[in-house]
This record gives C-alpha cells, structure tokens and sequence, in this order.
C-alpha cells in the first residue's frame, strides 16, 4: 500500500512505511501498480488519476469542521494530526493554520522562501541574489543580500510567532525543517500530512466509511 | 528649476515648488527646457540623462556615512532627512532603514505591495486574489483572499514595528499613506526625499561645492 499527499512542487509518499520525497515533474502515476491511496491539491493531475483504478482519492473521506472557506485538502490533513498548536507548511507557499481543542482557528498564507526570492529577482536585477539562509536578525543589515534576507526572514517569523501565543509550532514541508529552527516551541514533523492519510485508510479498511 | 527623484516605477516632481508624480514610462527628458537637478536609481535612463545639458546628476554632492554597502541614492536622500527614527520608502520595493542621532544604522528591503501580488499569483492561479486593503487584522482569515492579505500586511508591520522601538516611523512612497495608517507613531511625508534634494541644490547654488 502506498500513501501519496501530491503538491503543486513536490509528492510526499509513503511506501510500506518508508518516506520519501519526489519531484512532481518526475512523478508519473503509471509507475504504481499497487494500491495508492493519495490526495492531491494540483488541479491538472486530478482528471489523470481519477482513471486510475488502482489509485483512490482520499478527500472525500477526510471530514474537518472550520469556518475558513476554501482550505485545500493537504492543510486540512496537516491540521487534522494537531489538537493544539499552530501547524506551519513551508513549501511553495507558506501555509499558517491554528488549532484550538481539535477546533481550526483560521489561517493565513505567506510566500515560500522561493517565491520571495523570484519576487526581489522581479523588481530588480539588483535583488536577484537569493536569501543568505544565516543572515545575523539580532543586527540591522549592512549590504542588500543581508537586507533581502532579513526582511524575508524577520517578517516570517514574527508573524508565525504573533499567532502561537506560546503554542507548539509544528513545522511539514521543504522549508520546515529550516524554519522551525528558529522557534523554541518549533517542532519539524515531515509525516504530519500523511498521519491523517494513514488514519484515514485505517478507518476505510475498517468499513467505518460506505462507499 | 525642477527637482527630479527618477526610480524604477515612477518620477517624483518639484516644479516651482509643485509636487507630482509621474509614471516613468511618461517620463521624457527631452520635454523639460529648464535646468533639472535630479537623483536616478534607473540605471538604463542614466547614460540618457548624463547627455542632455540642463540635466544635473546631485548625487556626487550628496553625502552620506553609513557602514551600509551599497545603498541606494533614494534611500540616502529620505534617510538624510530624518535625524531620529525609522525610514520607510514603499514603492516597488519596501526599504526600511533606521536613523539614530543623524547616523544610519542599517536597514532592510521587503516586497512591495505589488510585488506580493504578482509572488502569490507566480505560486499558484488560484492566489491570484490580490490584496485586500480593508481585511482585519485582529481575527484568523477564513478565506483564501483574506489569508493572503492578512500574511502580507501583518508580517510587514510586524517587521517595521520590531525595529521601530518606540521612534516616528516616516513613510513615502506610492504605498506610504496607506501603510502609515496602521501605525500610532507613522508620519506621511510625500517630500521626504526631494527635501534633500531641496537642501544639496540650495548648497550648490551658495557654492559649497567646487565642480
């Protein structure tokens, strides 16, 4: 059995309990012959594996009660594994959600670390020098690298901080592992998406859904 | 006399004493006949400018000590204007530097408003919502549009906040105002960099430079 949480970037899978990564451009569907239980949150592969009988789309067994309209099935799986805490996904985008006593609070959306650095790369040549990932942020920057990198990472921390209230941060995704570093309450959990996938075929096998 | 400030988005005009602003793809050298005394940080418009006679570079004369590499002679010009506290020029991009008894500090460079738009829909169609400018930032978005614009505007006033430490905060730039709102301690000052202007070419004209 495989489990399959497919991104706009990247596939996390987990294959007869082993993790990997892989990149979408290098992820063909074909290549399963097995059962993959997967979600997917990138529009143009839907139509392609819903063809696939060997591959079931988990979404519409994973039930999540939230006022946000609009959540994508991958923050809902990641929200689902924390009752308490703020759940952090930094990949493409940077996606902030908080839970309350199981309950969803709200979220909100930041760039990821690439995205901001495509974005300075667009203003201006002079900004298309990337992030320094061990820029000083206890020091006003002194050159325009130090400047850009600051900036990315000072505004994302404290805005990931002025939501925890003194939560635990949990951290999935390309950057997470990074980025929690910067947290005391920070902890990196890559299978953070995929629990709610592995309960979630638990529960299927069990008959608890009717298809 | 006019006084130029020429950027990368737009020209900021002092006409007989008359401030405007005017988009750079508008902008034509050849339709001033006066003497023009201006500051240009497009490096492309830089040859253009040096060629035409009533066109006169104040950058060699404005001086400035900062253990900062590479500052732009924008950010100079707004940054000799203020003696004590945080200098926030929003345009294409947004820099922010501090001043402290006359001495620069350093500083960083975020994302323009604009630019987080254009990031966001690089990232995924379905963040090609643009900013809300009224959203809440008090309560969790519950949606996507919301969540956009809550991550932009909290993590930029976060950040401008954190080096602020209590000092006026003195905004310019096309987004100024409007940033300057959510601040206690926020100034406006459209004038902020043509004001140095101002002061170098009253110091020209005593003769205080030998050309």
């Amino acid at each position: 059995m495989i489990l399959c949480d497919i991104g706009n970037t990247n596939v996390h899978l987990l294959k007869e309990g082993e993790f990997a990564i892989e990149s979408l451009k290098r992820f063909s569907a074909s290549a399963f012959s097995g059962e993959v239980y997967y979600i997917c949150v990138n529009n143009s592969l839907h139509a392609t594996l819903k063809r696939r009988e060997n591959f079931i789309d988990l979404e519409s067994f994973i039930k999540f009660d939230t006022p946000y309209k609009g959540i994508g099935i991958d923050r809902i799986c990641a929200c689902k594994s924390v009752y308490e805490g703020v759940v952090v996904d930094a990949g493409s985008a940077i996606t902030v959600d908080v839970m309350s006593g199981g309950k969803h609070q709200g979220g909100f959306i930041l760039p990821g670390l690439k995205a901001y650095e495509k974005a300075y790369k667009d203003i201006s040549m002079r900004l298309d020098i990337g992030i320094n990932r061990e820029v000083l942020l206890n020091a006003l920057p002194k050159n325009t690298k130090d400047a850009v990198s600051f900036a990315v990472l000072k505004s994302l921390i404290l805005t990931i901080q002025n939501v925890s209230d003194g939560k635990n941060i949990y951290f999935t995704g390309g950057d997470g592992e990074y980025l929690s570093g910067f947290f005391k309450n920070g902890i990196f959990d890559k299978m953070i998406v995929l629990k709610t996938l592995i309960n979630t075929v638990e529960e299927l096998k069990k008959g608890k859904f009717k298809c």
